[in-house]
């Protein structure tokens, strides 16, 4: 059964998936690209084992994903009606999806085809119409929720999400969106099938129940 | 310079120091005390490495303390006057700290000398005055800050703690008393000296920045 998987979703310490005051300038907040810095990393390899976990986690993402949703803030930093805007995402023309990306917004927009085979389609008609979408399109292969916090956090409190790769940066950020909220005492049924440290962060992979 | 120090403050995955609904029955909130097990290994020691990494920083705690201060919800579960409550902590005839505890509280109490020299004393003139007193009985040993959140929060908004270890446990409570809340856009100026996980938790320790 395909699968609907969460991957590098990272928080800061303080529970945090982007800084205060995101803006066109700030996509993740005040402070909050320092989230990512991991992904990144100087050295590639850790110095005690040689391996390179940080890159093992990275590349889950790319691994059996056919289709991926998004938020529309997550998409850019566009609010309301598009206008005649002509965004067309933070990732330029050739974004790194390679496949059909599912944007959720109130306001209708043509889908956006760009250079190697990604296509932005927006959703206006709900979280789970765009997740039949997506699996639709997706051809047996699992299906990615990019972020961000609010559309993971409306994804899982539906307990749709069969698996989520949460890093957590050794950071305070003070602020911001966090992942685990408004969750009603949830998210339920998870349980952590894998914890390990690199030298940067910690990755933690939650797994639902079944 | 003594310091003030807090050790194996352990919060959940969703940010927690105490489930919710806490009370005599449930001291750490319903599923709280899950955020400790790790302090209890069925197995010390880490497959992999041999080292018990847990252990090695839960004693850290024992280390060159020689006072501890706490808020009254962790010393006990009454609230409001103490009447005539013989209450004397959750630890028995022999407390294992030691040392003298400050507890904070609005109602005065006198002091309650333990068995292994612990004494609790009760100390109704605020946190700051409660950091004098045990700096001053802890003759030039550090402080330690037992919790519970508020407590702990209270001083680093203060930007009165050194040092803190925080545990991460991978579980989910959903609800509960958050350590990084009611900091207004803080805490500020720490950084993480220390990331490890052993198979159970995330370690990390957290400096303030000189």
């Amino acid at each position: 059964m395909p699968r609907l998987r969460v991957h590098n979703f990272t928080i800061s310490l303080d529970g945090y998936a982007a800084g205060p005051e995101q803006s066109r300038d700030h996509p993740l907040g005040i402070g909050g690209s320092r989230l990512h810095e991991w992904a990144f990393p100087a050295e590639p390899r850790d110095p005690d084992t040689g391996e390179n976990i940080d890159a093992r986690f990275a590349a889950e993402r790319e691994d059996g994903i056919g289709a991926t949703i998004m938020g529309r803030n997550m998409f850019g930093p566009i609010r309301g009606d598009w206008g005649d805007s002509d965004w067309k995402g933070w990732w330029g023309d050739e974004p790194p999806f390679g496949h059909p990306v599912f944007v959720l917004t109130h306001h209708g927009h043509p889908p956006i085809p760009m250079a190697g085979g990604t296509t932005f389609h927006f959703v206006t008609d709900g979280f789970r119409s765009a997740l039949e979408r997506a699996f639709a399109v997706a051809g047996g292969a699992d299906v990615a929720i990019g972020g961000g916090a609010a559309t993971v956090q409306q994804y899982l409190a539906a307990g749709l999400i069969d698996e989520v790769h949460l890093v957590i940066a050794p950071i305070l950020l003070g602020g911001g969106e966090r992942l685990f909220d408004h969750l009603d005492g949830g998210p339920h049924g998870y349980e952590c099938t894998e914890l390990v440290s690199s030298a940067a962060v910690t990755h933690i992979r939650l797994a639902r129940v079944r």
